[in-house]
């Protein structure tokens, strides 16, 4: 056979596992313990399929609009997405031309070397501080650019604002891609640091605060200027990756936010509840200001707990081939009946 | 100010307009003259909203089975993303990386281009004949790969089976990357070579014949060693780009391709008789297997003629860029009775 030539040759990605079965506790993939605010469910049965046929608008205006009110910036600063892997990805190959390599930790979201990869992007990994932290004084080296998510994943740890404005002052030449997918159950948003910023582009999803992780809305807010540059890549991609359904779903989402406000501060407070009783047995947990906490079980190994929880139908994340993570689980936090059953069934194990 | 570095400079892409008013007749972006299957609004009635906050699976199971048992191949042949462009686009990141030039024609789908440039594949614009159409010779130079539409657009023609085949035998070692967003409009699709052919990727979209374009749903059919190549390249960017609407609403309309059938046979007829309308003008229309017609217009400019349509809230689409476009009008089919108005609007303005 004659062989074909030009093939990319890359390595499959290995997502976390979505179990058919229905009755689990699935808590591996950090989707909101709650679902959409119910108002969408109306949207969803008054909208008119015949609309389907025609594209959407490029812009999206009315949900713009209305994102830009809630975030208090302009629309001219928001750029669509389908997820924040969509704009993430596009905010590689829109901001990080350079030949200095790019900074990210070496504990963060996975795709982010995926990205550098795939882009052929030059990239440099720097090691989190022995308690997962982020060590402000390692991103002040010679560099392309900067990609950091806060709170970071999967260790959950936050940095205040004052920290993420000194690396925007330390790094003035190149942009700060911000990660803040998990800000809404706990951290404070550096949507007010644009004003002063231009170097500083803002990724958020819908998918976790907002409970919309099966229909694809994501987001990046910045200056207009910067916005221009990633909305030139994203129309020489795929323009209308923003489906309509997603358009009216998400400007529903938007218009009931005090919904959401109410789920995720329940989250938080079963996360602080969760955090508590895994402390109790003496297990190191990582503060945590997302809706996931990564975990080192005390008494127990960390496979050997996530297969014991796998037996019981609960699904919890494992990155057995990351050397610093091989003794740590990732447990998203699910409702508060299901975390006292993780909780019993963790006891159990121990016994 | 300080002078951000690293930024990609890229053009701004310029859609198709899309005008917010109600009644006018759009007929400038090919979009379906009839709405989806009305099977599609009892799906999205029933849909359970709270599904949408868990992430979509990655492989879409059912769908998958479901399009691969309606295409006549297996479902590891297929790969689905988020409309042909985001399949297109990851063709050309996945099976492109040579040095010598992927070709295709002058006149095609704008976005060849704007990936090559975007990923940086060396690349060739064959020209068209004189009558708009592929001369198979050009395509036997040394080459990185071929992408070719198939029926074309903007010209709407149409090349036979043997013609496509003949390609496949001449380049066995690069990718034909075929885009047959038209071809259920009364072409012949390749499928049936993909068994003797493993370099051959199909592109195909919901867009046009499912009368989906509001919702991005596309895929790629080939042998399932290419399908393994681009969806690494698909893992390593956006994953659950497909949302689970898109899905469920996907499947749907394969379960009801029988209405499919019967609204893209009655748009074929249209289209033949609005041929027959204008070439009794004598205008000179380019015979089309697809939605839409390119026309050259006669006792009138195509920009004159443009200009008249739009006032009347009529549009089409006119390339005044593009030097060997300039005097021709692209005109999507609408239902009979919109053709019917474009015809009279047509003759007035020839008054």
């Amino acid at each position: 056979m004659v062989q074909i030539k030009g093939l990319r040759n890359l390595s499959p990605y290995v997502a976390g596992q979505q179990p058919a079965e229905k009755n689990i506790i699935k808590l591996n993939t950090n989707e909101n313990a709650y679902g959409p605010s119910p108002k969408l469910d109306q949207v969803l049965k008054d909208y008119d399929i015949g609309q389907l046929r025609r594209y959407s608008s490029l812009e999206h205006p009315e949900l713009s609009q209305a994102l830009a009110e809630h975030l208090g910036v302009q629309k001219e600063q928001l750029i669509l997405g389908n997820g924040s892997d969509d704009i993430l990805s596009m905010a590689f190959l829109a901001f990080f031309n350079n030949k200095e390599p790019l900074l990210f930790p070496d504990l963060t979201y996975g795709f982010y070397k995926v990205w550098a990869q795939l882009y052929q992007i030059p990239y440099q990994e720097i090691s989190l501080t022995a308690d997962f932290d982020i060590e402000l004084a390692d991103y002040q080296q010679p560099n392309g650019g900067l990609v950091l998510a806060n709170p970071n994943a999967p260790t959950g740890l936050y940095r205040s604002l004052a920290d993420i404005e000194s690396l925007l002052v330390a790094n003035p030449e190149v942009v700060l891609v911000l990660d803040e997918a998990y800000i809404n159950f706990g951290g404070e948003t550096a949507i007010p640091l644009l004003d002063k910023y231009p170097n500083l582009f803002i990724c958020r999803t819908f998918s976790k605060d907002a409970a919309l992780a099966g229909l694809r809305l994501g987001y990046g807010v910045a200056s207009p200027d910067l916005i221009g540059v990633i909305k030139a890549v994203k129309n020489s991609i795929n323009p209308y990756s923003v489906d309509s359904l997603a358009d009216s779903l998400g400007l529903a989402a938007i218009r009931d936010w005090a919904y959401y406000e109410d789920i995720n501060q329940r989250i938080a407070r079963t996360r602080d509840d969760f955090t508590a009783g895994l402390r109790a047995l003496d297990f190191e947990v990582l503060p945590s200001l997302t809706n996931f906490l990564l975990v080192k079980p005390k008494g127990i190994s960390a496979a050997a707990l996530y297969q014991y929880l796998e037996e019981k139908k609960i699904y919890v994340r494992y990155f057995p081939k990351l050397e610093r993570l091989k003794d740590y689980l990732r447990i998203s936090i699910g409702r508060p009946e299901e975390m006292q059953q993780v909780l019993a069934r963790i006891k159990e194990a121990l016994k």
